[in-house]
């Protein structure tokens, strides 16, 4: 580009080269974005296949849908009524057959009582004189329309029937408000519900009989891959850090220490799923009725595990860079041995939990795993025994360890909140009578902060 | 009633007193259920009265709405059109500004591109005949309609256009399938976009001008709250757990172990109150465009450590039952001091983050605070130097006590998985050919285990 650069200096500003330059380098920028884009989207594709199935469902219901505007003798039956069945589709046809079945069934029963409810409103109305019957319409829109998004805010309501909340509330005002223009609402009542039922029944049939996807079986599989995912946590755990040989050094970016992380914000997912799987019919493995909940309560056990994870991980990332001089190296190698048991016995007992809920078998030497992981906890306490100080200080010595690790979340915390004062320009405090100078204590000040205040 | 048991023994099988007593036994749990019922409602009301004027003001919109209906040459001008402001306003209607405005704005936005594209597809169809006309729309609605769902299981997609795609699959499909029966396209669309705007607008003023309900400032405080949680927690440890007398005993039940257990799962709320603070206009003392993002950083840096306080309450429960010899009480009492100071400072440190998140003002004592609890982390290794052999087992002494813990909630699920295999009817595992009798462990061996262990 010698040439280019002489001759931009003689001809002067932006010659022709410079724009196409510019023009293709933007291309190859643009080309690479989608390049990129269509990555992503076939790495989501690829790692759940069951996502593009779910794709061509909707799009077949689609389209089985408008079939009924296509066929004359079919669309003269419901008229414009045909558009509610197009609507419907679109909004029930959820990822499972649970989600469907919820949907659906809120969608229905909301339309079957709200429709009831406005043509009741309709009859009262009527009675109260032409200049009446708005105003009274309008009250009754009013109070229900308030009452049901009150009822919204109660949790049971809102995990369960928040759709047809939704449903009940759209139905009565359309139904309440229309009957004020429309003569034949009886009519038009049955021709909605009738296209209503055929949108319904349309994602009922092609949510179960094509290539159907379950959210029971997901949550199932869902749980048992959580509990995997502990277990490896543990398994590298006893493989890298008690080694005999080596050691707690150099930890970070591990892969294991990863592992327990996304299991700690699974549950709006269970929950989800848990909800949805209660409506499903027998399939498979699984039966109407299925112990669902008891999924959730491994659920939640899990991640308290997870939890007890995070602390672990955090405490041995912190320590693993000290230097440690060994005094007592036979008291540290048994100590060790007993780590390495515990993290692989529970290692075990989980994988086998895992395994059991996998196959559905009865889970049976995760029993033995956990009884031996409980014995090492014996051999450590064995271990401190020998040396009469140890076990009396060290339940202060390991609260104090945990508590030393929180404070360094906690400083964690401040600077994060520094940042928040710096970004949205928090005021100023005004400045205190005495005290006058406040240092503002980053995470790196902390040690020599430390020392002058150890050494007042 | 013993006049009653005696005349029931006299007269023989079900008298009309003991129906009657019976409708009154059944009318009074009926009305205790209702009562119970409405003390609830009652609660939700009081916990955060904006949820009562929220409902009042859905109603609101929806009256307004409706007078479009009512008023004979606005209804002129729609006609059935003026149904889609109803239903725009029933879906558009959300908590937060925030929440409406991006429902809004994905509605109005999702609307006119698909409305745009489905006119297209009709003006391409109609040359295909009138055979090929259906069905060249029935591939377009399978085509867009399976693209468009696929693009929801794109995470950025989902997370800020799910409603979006769901207008946008919808319009569409009712645009070109419609199209087939419809002459006067462009006027019915027109109206169709008028009356959604109506519907829009509706909602817009009614969330921006009566009592607004920002998510941006509901997310402020959910944090500034959440901190303080926190702080309640480390506060009472620090009263209770490390008081110069008295000591860790007796704790279960106390409601600071449980302070900080609603932090762990608030980030689903976060992120969807983050999501929606995006959208909203400068209002008090947020501008656009604050720096929403940073809470998610501290909100997940709060989960941290309401992590490690998980694991740190777990830890003290379990250790809190067990008797102590105090053999060395003087160093016990200096970690005891330590431990006192570290989540005291620590305490007060959050408290003045979050009070000062809550006033919008920089942090200017939580420095001070978090350095003294750093210069406690230094104490309490002090105390411990005094006694060569103890710091250098206490890494891997406290590695092993987490483990410890691990273990015990390990076995929490192994019993939890061994529940769902009894209530699920889980299959019996092949009998194994060696080491026939297994025998499972429950929570209550545990304990016995260890102290037979021990006793070695």
């Amino acid at each position: 580009m010698e040439f280019g650069i002489q001759s931009s200096q003689k001809i002067g500003f932006s010659p022709w080269w410079w724009w196409w330059s510019n023009a293709i380098s933007l291309v190859d920028r643009l080309s690479t974005r989608v390049v990129e884009f269509f990555r992503k989207v076939k790495k989501i594709g690829e790692d759940d296949p069951r996502r593009i199935g779910h794709s061509f469902k909707v799009g077949l219901a689609l389209t089985v849908v408008s079939v009924v505007y296509y066929v004359t003798p079919l669309f003269d039956g419901f008229g414009v009524s045909t558009m509610w069945a197009v609507l419907t589709v679109v909004v029930v046809m959820e990822y499972t057959v649970g989600g469907t079945l919820s949907k659906g069934f809120n969608r229905a029963f909301a339309t079957l009582l709200a429709g009831a409810l406005g043509v009741a409103a309709h009859q009262i109305a009527i009675h109260c004189g032409e200049k009446g019957e708005p105003i009274l319409l309008g009250l009754f829109v009013f109070a229900l329309a308030a009452a049901a998004t009150f009822s919204r805010f109660i949790p049971e309501i809102k995990a369960r029937y928040d759709y047809g909340v939704t449903i009940f509330i759209l139905t009565f005002s359309l139904v309440a408000v229309s009957s004020y223009r429309v003569d034949e609402l009886v009519q038009l009542a049955h021709q909605r519900l009738s296209t209503i039922a055929i949108g319904v029944a349309t994602c009922l049939c092609t949510s179960i009989f094509v290539c159907p996807i379950w959210a029971g079986e997901d949550l199932h599989k869902l749980v048992a891959g959580n509990l995997e995912k502990l277990a490896s946590f543990l398994e590298g755990l006893s493989a890298e850090c008690f080694a005999e040989k080596g050691g707690i050094e150099n930890l970070e970016g591990k892969t294991f220490l990863q592992a327990y992380k996304s299991v700690l914000n699974s549950k709006p997912t269970e929950d989800s799923l848990a909800n949805f799987a209660r409506w499903e019919p027998s399939h498979g493995r699984f039966w109407f009725r299925h112990p669902w909940k008891q999924y959730l309560k491994i659920g939640a056990l899990s991640r308290q595990c997870a939890s007890s994870m995070d602390a672990l991980a955090a405490y041995i990332i912190t320590t693993s860079t000290k230097s440690k001089t060994n005094t007592d190296p036979d008291l540290q190698l048994r100590l060790r041995a007993a780590c390495k048991e515990m993290a692989a016995e529970s290692a075990n007992t989980l994988k086998e939990l895992s395994t059991a809920i996998r196959t559905i078998t009865v889970p049976s030497a995760a029993g033995r795993h956990a009884s031996a992981a409980v014995a090492a906890i014996g051999k450590w306490r064995d271990s401190l025994s020998d040396d009469t100080a140890v076990p009396e200080v060290l339940q202060v010595a390991t609260t104090a360890s945990l508590l030393a690790d929180l404070v360094l979340r906690v400083q964690k915390i401040a600077g994060s909140v520094d940042e928040l004062a710096r970004l949205a320009r928090f005021k100023r405090p005004e400045p205190p009578v005495h005290d006058a100078k406040i240092k503002p204590v980053a995470d790196e000040e902390s040690p020599s902060h430390l020392s002058i205040t150890l050494e007042k």
